[in-house]
Formats: C-alpha cells, sequence, structure tokens
C-alpha cells in the first residue's frame, strides 16, 4: 500500500490523513481491509502505536468499521461524486457587483502568499504578538463561553458590550454615546461595507483622503462609488479643497491619517463638520488607531463636535487586540439607527457573541486597559528603536513622517523617484528584507519613492537588523 | 447624594453603575470627591466591602482617583459633549437598498420583544440547550485560543477548518468537495447575502420555494431581486413550475423544505439541476437542518449530483450547535470560487480565527459528531412528544406535515381560514403559550390556518404543558 506523509504536525495525524487521501483517491475501497497495524508500523517504520491511532481516528471519525484484532474495513460512504475536476475557468461576472470587484480587486492579495526567504519585514497590520493577552482571552472566553446564551444574540450586540463600548469611549476618546447608538461589527471592514450599502447608489460621489487606507477604497469601489481624492498636509485633509459640488460621503481618519500619519487640526475639524452640515454630507471617522499615542493627548474625535449628527464613528478591536478577533463597533448617527441595524441583520444577523461576551467583560474588569497600556509601551520603544535606526541611517536622505501614534511610520526617500523606490524594494527583498511602497495608499500616487513601514510585529532587535539591512540598501540606492 | 439602584446582578456592580450614570447625568462633577465609604455605605444600607468594591471599580475604570484613606476624587474626563438628544426622527432613505430594507424589513422584528407574559412557545429557530455542549465548547474556545495565530485569519477561512468540513460532508452528506472550494461565513445569512452580491443586479429574476424561509426572502428583496414563487408539494419545489424565462438563481432546501418539511424527491433533484444547467441559472442549496433526521437516511444533496457545477451548497453551524456561534459554510461552484473569497474579503475580511479553530479540533476530535447524535436523540424524543399530544389532541381537525427531521413542525387547522388562525393564537398568547402563523413564510400566503411549531428549546413536559393549553385553544376555536 503507497502512504505518502506530508510532514505536518504528529505522525499519528500525518498517518491518518494520508489514509484519508487514499480513501478519496480511489486507492482504497470501501469494504476493503486495511492492512493489519503491525504490519503497516513495519512497513513504515512507525510504532505500532502510532498507526493504532491513526486507525483508532479513522474509526471515531467513521472511515472504517471493525475493532482491533478483528480488522479494520472502510466503510462504504454515503454516496461519493466523482473527485472534483479542477476547473479554475471563471465564468463571466455575473452582476456589476462581481464586475467591480475584478476590475478593483487583485485576487493574488488574497491568496497571502508569503515568501519564506524573508527574515524581517517592514509590515504594516500584523499584531502585536502578546503571550499574556493570550492567556487572559483564552480564560475570558472559556468563561463567556460557560455564561452566554445560546441563542441568536441581539442584531445590534450585547447590551454588556455595548455599555462597555460606551464606558471606554467617553473615559478615553471624549465620545459620549448611549448604548443604543452603538451597533458591534466585524471590524473596521464591516462598518464601511454597511455604509456604502445604507448610504450610496453605484455612481455616487465620496470624498476620500489621498492618500488613504486602501482596503477602505477597495470597498467604495467594489459598490460603485464614484472617488475624489482629497489631499491631506500636515493638518490633516484639506478642507478647503473638498469638492464644491457636495459628496455623500466623506472618509477621514482625523486621529492619525492613515498612511501620512497627520493628524487633523482643530480648525479643520470644525470646517469639515461645518462642510458636512451645509451640504447635508456623512462623515466616517475611522479611529483605527487613535489608543496608541507616544507623546501627545488625543484631540477630540469629530464625533464628539458633531452637533449636525452627520458623522459615522467607527473603532477597531483588531487593531489594539488581535486582528483573528474580527470586531469593532460603529457609532450610528441618531438618523441613520435603523438602517444600520437592518443592514447587519441583513448581513449576519449580529457579530458571534460569546467573543463579545468575552470582550465586555475584559473592557469591564479593566483586563483591556491595562493591556492597552502595556501594548503603548512596547509600541513605544519599537517605535523608538525604528526611528532612531532611521535616523542613523538618513545622513540627509530620509524624510521620515513626525507621526507620534500608531503602528507605522511613513518614510520618503528625497529626490528619488517611484521606480527607484520600487529598485529598492526589489533590492532589499533580494537581501531577505521585506519593504513595502507607499504607492498603493494612493488613488493618484506621487512620483516620489515612499516607504510604509509597520514595525508592530518586530521585536527591537529584529528592528535593528532589519535597519541594518536598510542602510545597505540604501546606500546601493544613493551610490 | 442621590442614588438610584436598578436592582440587575451583584450589589458592587449595581452601585458602580448608579456612580456612573450620576457623573454623565452631571449630579457629581469632576473634581468632586465621592462620599466616604463608611459614610455611604451607612446611608444606603450596604456593606462598607460592597461600596469599596464599586469605588475600586470606579477607579480601575479611570472614572476617580485617588486612593482608600485620603478620598476618592472623579477624574475629568476627556471632553464629553452634551448629552445625546434623544432624537429618533430617521432620515429619508439614503439609498435604494435603504429604501428597500424600510420597505420590505419589519424593524419591530429587530428589537425582538419577549412578552414575559408567555410561559411555553413553540416557536422556530431557538436552540436545544445542552449544557455538555457548552462545557466542550469552552475547553475547545480556550485551547484554540492558546494555539491561533492572532494576525488576520486568511480571508476564504482557516485551512484546517475546511478541511474538517470536507471530511464532515463526505462522510455524511455525500458531498465531496476540496478545502479550496470551502468558504467558511457568518452563518447562512452571509451566505445568502454574498451570493445576491456577486450574482444578482438589482431587478434580476430568482425563483424561491413558496413557502420558504423568511430571512432568505428578505435579504432578497432587500437587494433588489424580482421573486418568483414557485409551489412546493410532498417531493418538494415544484419542477414544472419553474418560470419558462430563466431566473439567475433558484433557492431551495431539498433535503427537508422549510418549512413544508418535504423531501425533494431524487427525480426533482436531477429534473432541477437540469433546469439549472439548460437555462445557465444557479441554484443556492441550502441545507440547514440536514443533520438531525429520525428515520431515514439522507437523500444526496444536489451538490453531490451536480455535474454542471451549477449549485451552491451551504451549511451552517448555527442550527446543529448554537445560533450565537454565527458561523457556516459555503461550498463555491469552481467558476464563481474568486468572486465569492473576494466578496467575503470586501465585507469583512474573513471570519473570527479562534472560533474556526475551535471548530475544526471539535469536528476533528470526534466531538462534534458525538453532539450531533447526542443531540439527534434528544430532538428525537422532543418531536415524538409534540407529534403524540398533537395527534391525541386533534380529533380529524389537525393536518401534521409528516415531516422526519428537523426542529419544527408545519401543522394546519382543517376548514380554518387564516383569520381564524390568527385568533386562535391570539387566544393561545392570552393563555400564556407563544404559537406562531406560518403565513409569514409564504410570498403569497393562502387563507388556510397553518403553524409552524418549533420543538427544540422545550423539554418533553414543557410540550406536554403547551400541547393541553393548545388542546383547549382548538376545542375553543372549533366550538
Amino acid at each position: 500500500m503507497h502512504i505518502q506523509l506530508d510532514g505536518h504536525g504528529p505522525l499519528h495525524a500525518q498517518l491518518t490523513r494520508a489514509l484519508k487521501s487514499a480513501m478519496f483517491a480511489g486507492r482504497v475501497h470501501s469494504g476493503e481491509r486495511l492492512p493489519p497495524t503491525r504490519l503497516l508500523a513495519r512497513e513504515l517504520g512507525m510504532s505500532r502505536n502510532t498507526v493504532l491511532a491513526a486507525y483508532e481516528q479513522l474509526r471515531a471519525e467513521g472511515f472504517v468499521d471493525g475493532r482491533v484484532g478483528s480488522g479494520s474495513y472502510v466503510t462504504p460512504p454515503l454516496q461519493i461524486s466523482r473527485p472534483a475536476t479542477p476547473c479554475e475557468a471563471s465564468e463571466p461576472a455575473q452582476s456589476a457587483y462581481a464586475r467591480r470587484m475584478r476590475a478593483f480587486h487583485d485576487n493574488a492579495r488574497l491568496a497571502n502568499a508569503m515568501d519564506v526567504q524573508i527574515r524581517h519585514r517592514f509590515q504594516y497590520g500584523m499584531p502585536l504578538t502578546n503571550p499574556a493577552l493570550t492567556n487572559l482571552w483564552a480564560r475570558e472566553l472559556s468563561r463567556a463561553a460557560l455564561y452566554t446564551k445560546p441563542s441568536y444574540p441581539p442584531v445590534q450586540g450585547l447590551p454588556a458590550l455595548r455599555e462597555a463600548v460606551c464606558d471606554y469611549l467617553a473615559r478615553r476618546r471624549g465620545v459620549e454615546a448611549m448604548p443604543e447608538d452603538v451597533l458591534i461589527v466585524a471590524g473596521t471592514q464591516q462598518a464601511i461595507a454597511l455604509t456604502t450599502r445604507i448610504l450610496l447608489d453605484a455612481g455616487d460621489h465620496v470624498a476620500i483622503e489621498d492618500p488613504q487606507y486602501f482596503a477602505t477604497r477597495r470597498v467604495l469601489q467594489i459598490h460603485g462609488a464614484t472617488l475624489c481624492a482629497v489631499p491631506v498636509d500636515g493638518d490633516g485633509l484639506v478642507v478647503d479643497a473638498l469638492p464644491v459640488r457636495a459628496p455623500r460621503l466623506v472618509c477621514v481618519t482625523p486621529s492619525h491619517q492613515f498612511p501620512s500619519g497627520a493628524v487633523m487640526s482643530l480648525s479643520r475639524r470644525r470646517a469639515l463638520l461645518d462642510y458636512a452640515e451645509r451640504q447635508g454630507c456623512w462623515v466616517f471617522e475611522d479611529d483605527y488607531d487613535g489608543e496608541f499615542r507616544y507623546d501627545s493627548k488625543p484631540l477630540a474625535a469629530l464625533r464628539s463636535l458633531d452637533e449636525a449628527r452627520r458623522v459615522i464613528y467607527v473603532g477597531s478591536f483588531s487593531k489594539v487586540l488581535f486582528p483573528a478577533l474580527r470586531m469593532g463597533y460603529l457609532i450610528m448617527p441618531p438618523g441613520l439607527r435603523n438602517d444600520f441595524i437592518a443592514a447587519k441583520w441583513a448581513e449576519d444577523f449580529g457579530s458571534p457573541a460569546i467573543e463579545q461576551a468575552a470582550l465586555a467583560n475584559f473592557i469591564g474588569n479593566g483586563g483591556f486597559e491595562r493591556h492597552l497600556r502595556r501594548s503603548t509601551k512596547t509600541l513605544a520603544e519599537r517605535r523608538a528603536v525604528l526611528m532612531q535606526g532611521l535616523e542613523s541611517c538618513s545622513r540627509g536622505r530620509l524624510d521620515i513622517a513626525d507621526s507620534r501614534a500608531g503602528m507605522h511610520v511613513a518614510v520618503w526617500l528625497r529626490e528619488k523617484s517611484r521606480a527607484e523606490g520600487d529598485a529598492l524594494i526589489a533590492h532589499a527583498q533580494a537581501l531577505g528584507l521585506g519593504l513595502h511602497s507607499i504607492a498603493p495608499s494612493y488613488l493618484a500616487p506621487p512620483d516620489r519613492a515612499g516607504l510604509l513601514m509597520g514595525f508592530a510585529a518586530m521585536s527591537p532587535s529584529e528592528i535593528q537588523q532589519g535597519i541594518e539591512v536598510f542602510a545597505r540598501c540604501l546606500d546601493h540606492c544613493y551610490a
């Protein structure tokens, strides 16, 4: 019997998988007897216990019948259709939405292929790994699982979590909201997706910052919005550059502009809200990493200045806890509350209850803010190492954006074109260092070499090692 | 100091909430000293420890500063805007989608108001409560939390879960799929939502069963689909009644028609697939409770007979585990794979990773199928009690749909109009019994009195008590 192990995980699991493959591939047929465990163990050079464990697993899963001693027989499958023929040919796009997805969306990104040659990567969006959080979260989840109702959770989110979010926002972000204003969502991505559906028809105009967070732009494009890119300077979105013909929606990241790092000034904040009120348009305020600040108090959120009730305020737990959680919240303007809740219902009936309950408890018992303080300290150290490294290798060649918050830094290479920047990135990659161009964050990328350098997922020594390689690449680029 | 407790939960938590309310309402100002614990304890008739616990909590959350002994002072808030004025006036609908939501969607349903007067309710969609599952799941979650990567999970779902789903489907449902065909989604609701976006433009035609699952119908209506209701008989969807002008999509529940209970015959299955192939339309196969069958082997799923690759097969873990989980899977036809994955990305980047890992393990270690066997046994008992009760109180007045699967039964009242059925439901409600009309499950409800009776969430004795009240209501109705 030909058995091909795949080398992943414990031997008995490998053997179980290999035997299943043999069944699926038709190399072992239903009713056939599997080789005696002693024989197979000898043949494969495994201990008999390993083979027994694999057979036991197959039996537990219903793939084989019989008992030790009398032989294991492959059970007849319910009905197995022929194996899927590998057919990668796509149908033509079936809807305007699908057509836009194909036009705007780079499916290769979804495959998320990681180049194993890369030793260090300054990648944005990789989380700070925190073993203490892992243990705390395991405990919270297990407790929440014991006390959470098994029925459908409220569409809007568990009341306990919505209350905890309100307490937290009042204390830390100056946002006063009531639990009935809060919608629990599957992260910022779902927040913008729901917003597009309830506010925008295909073709409607939306103003976005340029540069901007690429995923928000993609969702808007896929929805069919007509985008108007508005420049950003050191004070954030240039409100005077907003179009005279009002868009339906303006998307901003005022607390820490993504990716430039600018903090929107108070006067710009007021000007933007005036514009929104005058024009009757909506403002999507993405407060994606406002918690992580290193030397400044945050300014009041747009939502806290919003007397006309035009602001949709969005916060994410993915950035401050871990992305695998897929949870965030949206503070709804009163006039759109029913639409948002109905749209959430129409998408998924509401977010998973146990993780909501765990999070409510974690916020309520103070664990969440202890975690934030710890993370901010760790991130501040990493940021300091990166900034120091960049300054020491700059020698007048780099413009480092003065970002005092978040998990990344924007770095420009003086007097270098975008193509020269791409060459530097390719060179770094050949040396095992992952660098990322800032160009994809622009609707209209400037012809300058710029990098978006994330530092959350690297230890100080990894950052230092990365910087050493980066310095060599810089020298090569400016040689 | 005026303190108003709300009576929910432990005293110290009530006091904490009451003190926060006082701060938000401006009855206690920033910088002000809270009453000494001894004094407040005496005033409220609480133990001093209770007051200490509340103060400690407020301190942990940053609402007060200071230490025991030197007094607790209310900290200045970051910036508190004026309390939200209660403003329930909705904006006009902002998009065609929002307009359709308002037209089709009953927002009152979302409030999910429960009448506390009702003692027993034969409600569909309430889960079987299973303390053993609760403990197992708490353990799986906590283990998964320790071993799951904190970064963004793959959009399509964790490979381990997709593999486990394939194993399970091959063994139990006769569906052979490869892990690359599987998309992990937030339940059946998200499966239909993604399907509408990638397949349908507003106005496109969709054939649905009549009766049908109301949530699927609503999602289609909200998306703007033009619905064509096709009748159902004892063999499931009447394929010959499908429109001559092909719809883009046909939505069916072949393994256990919702809510009639019919099982689609094999010849109808083949006829439907022929129709789909001939017309080039898609089939959405919702296998929502196919696991719970009491006296029959399931027929092969449409997906397992689908040579033309037109079937989108959907399964839910909400029904077989618990709805609060919000997880399901979709088997994608190869030609739509990239579109489905991109649409999932555009909605939420992928489902939460820890619950996926826990589920993969729960399926892999056999716990899931042990749970299914246990649940099926419990449900079979409950169903038997219900059927017996219905038969004994029928006295020729009831037509009980012969449903040998699932968690509900359709019951028709002979020679009674819909209005008479509604009167019976109102009468039952007055006697503390919750009954549910089958009419909302129809696009074109017949003028007959029919009930949709769920039995999963009631114990046998609760079912018996419910039946006693039901018998009295029947007597009243036929008096």
